[in-house]
């Protein structure tokens, strides 16, 4: 089975679960699916040379619009040539607009029809932001992958609330496209479907995304509190109604639990810093669950963090040394515990991905969640 | 012209200067001289991997007694295998007695004639550890080359607290070697000489040195504040005392100005934490001076560090992402800026190795100082 589009080609379909495989093309190369995209929210991911984000297998990176707008500016990434140029980054980027951020980061947000009004989380200083200027920022940035701004209440909020952002979303999409078509090349904009759990607004957010017409669908404002069953329902009864042939984003969700349901849901693309954020404060990730580094009882093993792991990090260098590095406040301590946790990641992804190819994704599933 | 012992042979001899390059043999390999050793007090390079340090070409690394004295403990070390296993580094080490940090950290040092009693600058707690404790230390470290306890004033310190030292220190060299001599095999024990920049000290403390013998000689006390022509002086007098068949080492010293001049009266080794320090602040060097990567005016700047530099970051970023980085506070900043710098020294002492061979080292130093 193949269903093929230009930006994304379908390369297998588990049997027992809507999982998949897929290439997402772009123009800085592909990017195999189900895939996790590292965070580099600064145009960096932490503690890592980009030499060694790539070693490890990474086909993707995500910056963060709202992030690079403070700080150095759109306009000084722009004249040094776009993003890849400027990070020297030369496989796909997806930029997040930011969104997010600016609704968890900033003081003084004000939604307004036109747009969003905030100050920065740095300094206080008031921007605004219309869906055009957010288009226009990412495409400054020249990423290969861009994503409007969207507009998401906290968890749980009232259904009038929910109604409301599901209603703006949709209108910020629709002013979000039209200024992509009639100014952007060569770069996708996919859309962020809202309405959090309530499915009557969820379905009402997709239904409109997918008349407005995007290369790609995420699913946004999930992870921040819901209920597990009614989060997952909810990524199953979406990745039902959206269209199998292009690729589906559930953005900012990082638990390995949670990406092997949302793979067997049908998503394609995840993104967190869990993996990375974790390494930096010693929580590590094994096949037989997590090791925080910094137990004195692994002051003596002599054992690598995972004997079933073949990153660098595991094959040089014992508990005892890493926990030595984290104690002491040496930067290759985040920079070795990235590696490893990054790996890990990469690794599942990989897995997930023969998995599926050899349709036995659910037994997959079954052996890593026991 | 070649001399030879087990440890060390003499490959070229320049002519018109004492410079000489030179291979020391260790258990973990050979060291070619004149050389740099990066410092990794803990056991690491701050800000990079050791996969990172050998590929620039780092063939000697120096470790802190003090420090791994402290923390882990050198009874961890040696349970794990000795130092080599413990920090999974296959190539030489050179582990330093830690008497310049007992006498620079720590608090309530009392010098006795046994040894040393002081209180870590950590926590406080106190310690006492004799010259044969120090040796006893570096011989669980299992580190290739190790340093006796030595004794040594503040710069300046009156002629009778000068002599003392000088005094002390040889007292102290003779128990260390005895008790190296009839404890330790297959490794090192370098002497350490004092006496300032008194001539009439200093002579005595080689002279007695030498009469103890050891596997070669270091300059201690020195680059703590005295006037540069005294110091260069101090140098050249120590070399042509010294046995030219075992290998000098000017401890502590990083001015690539000092090293030259250092190498041109027939030092052979150096360490010192500038390169990696500065790279953390910031400051990186380059073949026409020192570049302050903070400075507004590289914020637009898509040249790299250096034209003239091969190192990884230079052949991958501009000024513009670096200084991005410096002034986000991302660890990738302090990991490139480290590469650029260690490379910048490698890469000084590769040429000066290649200067002494052809005979043409006062050229060449004449260029660089230019």
């Amino acid at each position: 089975m193949s269903k093929n589009n230009k930006n994304f080609s379908i390369t297998a379909q588990d049997n027992t679960s809507s999982a998949r495989t897929g290439i997402i093309h772009t123009q800085h190369g592909i990017i195999e699916t189900p895939a996790f995209a590292p965070v580099a929210s600064q145009g960096a991911v932490k503690a890592l040379t980009h030499s060694q984000v790539a070693s490890l297998g990474a086909q993707l990176i995500l910056v963060n619009a709202y992030h690079l707008f403070l700080r150095p500016g759109i306009e000084t990434i722009r004249k040094l040539g776009g993003i890849h140029t400027f990070i020297s980054w030369n496989r796909p980027i997806l930029s997040d607009s930011g969104g997010y951020q600016i609704y968890s980061l900033s003081n003084l947000v004000k939604v307004k029809e036109e747009g969003v009004e905030f100050s920065s989380h740095l300094d206080g200083t008031k921007s605004f932001v219309s869906p055009e200027n957010v288009i226009e920022i990412q495409q400054n940035l020249g990423t290969d992958i861009m994503m409007p701004l969207d507009n998401f209440p906290p968890y749980p909020s009232p259904s009038d609330r929910i109604k409301e952002s599901v209603e703006l979303t949709t209108r910020w999409a629709k002013r979000s496209r039209k200024y992509f078509l009639e100014n952007t090349h060569n770069q996708r904009l996919w859309g962020i479907c809202q309405g959090s759990i309530h499915w009557d607004f969820r379905q009402i957010s997709i239904t409109d995304l997918l008349e407005i017409d995007f290369e790609g669908y995420a699913l946004g404002g999930l992870g921040i509190g819901e209920p597990k069953p009614q989060f997952l329902e909810t990524i199953e009864k979406s990745c039902s109604l959206l269209p199998s042939d292009k690729p589906r984003y559930l953005m900012g969700m990082g638990y390995i639990q949670d990406i092997l349901e949302a793979v067997d849901r049908g998503i394609d693309l995840f993104d967190c810093v869990l993996p990375t954020r974790n390494a930096r404060n010693g929580t590590l990730f094994t096949s037989s669950g997590r090791l925080i580094i910094k137990n004195q009882k692994y002051a003596n093993d002599k054992n690598p963090i995972d004997e079933n792991c073949s990153c660098y990090t595991c094959l040089n260098f014992s508990r005892a040394y890493l926990r030595h590095l984290f104690e002491r406040n040496e930067m290759s301590s985040a920079t070795l515990n990235t590696i490893h946790n990054l790996h890990f990641y990469l690794d599942i992804f990989k897995k997930i991905r023969q998995a599926i190819q050899s349709k036995s994704y659910s037994d997959f599933k079954r052996t890593i969640l026991k």
